[in-house]
């Protein structure tokens, strides 16, 4: 593509109106939106606001006046609308974590004569470890089957399938509707880790008959770092669904105070302890990012701008890297990722070059691509300073070599 | 007391001090510090400076630089400090109730041969939900017992005593360091909710020899809405104690990305999800209040206060409440509950007059006395609002008896 090319497609981009409802650094071009969402414009203003007059004026009258018992219903109204789901269909509230293990409790609950809990190895590692402890509790059996054949593996013995639905290192999409078909065909129930396609992607739960979903706050949904997760329960399971952590939010009236846990009605039962305003409140500002926002547009843009880097990328660097994902926009998240023996230290070097991406182990670079906040003149940018890096040998230097933790 | 003892009082109290490090509204005197305490001064400049330069300049880095994933350890060390725990024994993080859920869960696998948890009836809600969900799971009987009898109810059976050590409608105070050595002395462990003591008194836990606790960090802790709970495990538990929410932050190596959970070193392991920045740097701030404040003072404080106001209630208002509480200070934490049939339309009334207070249901107002920012010419005020309320019967008024969820 020529740079004319290029220019043509921002000009035209029906989401460029999008990116000024963010707050972004000078000269970095940030592809890292999958890991943690980039500042929306609002966010400042609206803490402030929370922080010095709902709580600091208005003190404990917030919790009604300024409706902070409602934000974990409100914001879930929010992201139903994007999932595919039903606004009473979706709650905030709790890591993405713990949501994952109330949601798999409530689910393999509604299937008590199996034993099984399906998963794909390689899953983001808190999904395995959490199925691994709700497992260990109840005496369940987790197998894990590779994506070529987990179709195959579902039985009569499978009580849920818990699977990721655009996976956080190669981006590999699975097919979400088939794979539910196929769980129901053997009365499994499916639960969706949506946290890399939330936002990135049309994404329909309802569609594709899904029963449980969770997701994060804080990637593509800009809620800001350790912002709040989510879980949805189809409208079927919410009058029989019963998680473990029953906390008082959760209870059916908890201003009445009274011993006997009784469940909440639809999602407010998967609820457990206090709402988190603060965190709340930033992804429901994150979530105002998405206002007007067309997500067959969000997809194609994201498509296309992912297409654009690798084709870059290709052509700048033939051979330097081989691909940690598909070569097929359509088989992937909103990302990129290339594999390098050094890819740790090229990684550091590229940050330093102002292109932020991450490393996932043991050899993987991510590229992210936000449509709301990237242009394409970005994706070519990125692409340059990647050749840049390579070229210079910059990235051999001891200081980039030194490993840090990073999320 | 004359107005020029209150007037002594004050000019000589040694926590005159810290007065200035809250924001506190026009007019209002806050006698809910026990339910959200007040915005700290520095809290609104330190959350301005979190989302705007450590998110939106410094983004994803700041997992890293701005010691984001230390926050929960850092913070705990501080939490620790006032509640007579070492630094490395307490981590913030999660809700109240799910911090609850995992060191009951985590205790009671530590027993294993034991079926009984015990606790008190009408502890505060979410302490008894949680427990019927835990035990639920695991096959255990929830067994309560009130105060008077408690100690006799600790028999071999018994894996788990789960108290609140100050009772969130009544104040009263359990005898830590007692029933701790009798859970112990039948072979039992022993967990205690923080919520109503921390950082209103001394809370000694290694000096009780207490194995758990758990607290909240928006009530004395000011740490503002919804902030994160916390968890504290005795050393001696830290290498043996297992609980089933182990999402990948309590990983011994979380990105290392490895299928298979192995649990982190000391408190790590406690931990599941990403942690909420927004809300740990919040409670962090909140826990700058008690920067130099001797947890003595705090209390004799508190007592006086709360004595003060008791005194002018019963000295103007002579046979118009009943006592909710014990009449010795010495008995309960840092509150004064009255009852009284109309009570929730006299609290609603009281607020209005700019007294805030809580009401507990059925008929209980609640007066929480917050030493660091509470006067003894404050505790007068409040007595002589609350006289003026019933004299006018302003109380009476359809206004004040419509009832909202509070919490």
């Amino acid at each position: 593509m020529t740079l004319a090319d290029i220019a043509a497609l921002d000009a035209s981009d029906p989401l460029a109106f999008t990116r000024a409802r963010f707050r972004l650094p000078e000269g970095v071009i940030y592809l890292d939106g999958n890991s943690l969402g980039a500042l929306p414009a609002s966010t400042p203003g609206r803490i402030a606001e929370v922080v010095e007059r709902e709580w600091g004026q208005d003190l404990i009258g917030s919790w009604n006046s300024a409706g902070w018992m409602d934000l974990p219903y409100k914001i879930g109204g929010r992201i139903a609308a994007l999932v595919g789901a039903d606004k009473d269909e979706v709650v905030a509230g709790d890591s993405t974590s713990v949501c994952l293990y109330k949601l798999a409790a409530a689910a393999t609950t509604l299937r008590p004569e199996r034993r099984v809990v399906l998963s794909e190895p390689g899953n983001f590692p808190t999904n395995l470890y959490v199925l691994q402890g709700l497992c260990a509790e109840r005496g369940l059996d987790l197998r894990v089957e590779p994506p070529e054949t987990i179709a195959e593996a579902l039985t009569d013995e499978v009580a849920l399938l818990a699977l990721t639905h655009a996976h956080y290192k190669s981006g590999r999409l699975h097919d979400m509707a088939a794979l539910t078909a196929k769980a129901h065909a053997v009365g499994a129930l499916a639960l969706w880790d949506l946290c890399h396609s939330a936002g990135a992607m049309p994404v329909d739960l309802n569609g594709a008959g899904a029963d449980f979903a969770v997701g994060c706050g804080y990637k593509y949904l800009n809620g800001g770092p350790g912002a709040p997760g989510y879980m949805m329960a189809a409208k079927r399971y919410q009058a029989v669904a019963r998680q473990p952590l029953t906390g008082w939010i959760g209870h059916a009236a908890p201003f009445d105070f009274q011993d006997d846990y009784a469940p909440g009605k639809g999602m407010k039962r998967m609820l457990t302890g206090t709402p988190a305003v603060l965190g709340l409140v930033a992804l429901e500002e994150g979530l105002k990012t998405f206002e007007g926002v067309d997500m067959a547009e969000v997809r194609a843009k994201s498509m296309r701008l992912s297409e654009v880097f690798l084709g870059e990328v290709e052509r700048r660097l033939p051979g330097v890297f081989a691909l940690a994902c598909s070569r097929e926009a359509a088989a992937r998240g909103s990302q990129v990722s290339l594999s390098h023996p050094e890819g740790y230290a090229i990684m550091q070097a590229l940050i330093a070059a102002g292109v932020v991406g991450d490393f996932r182990a043991p050899d993987v670079l991510r590229f992210g691509f936000t449509p709301l906040y990237l242009r394409y003149a970005d994706a070519v940018e990125a692409a340059a300073r990647v050749q840049q890096v390579m070229e210079s040998g910059v990235w051999r230097q001891p200081r980039f070599s030194q490993r840090q933790a990073v999320t």
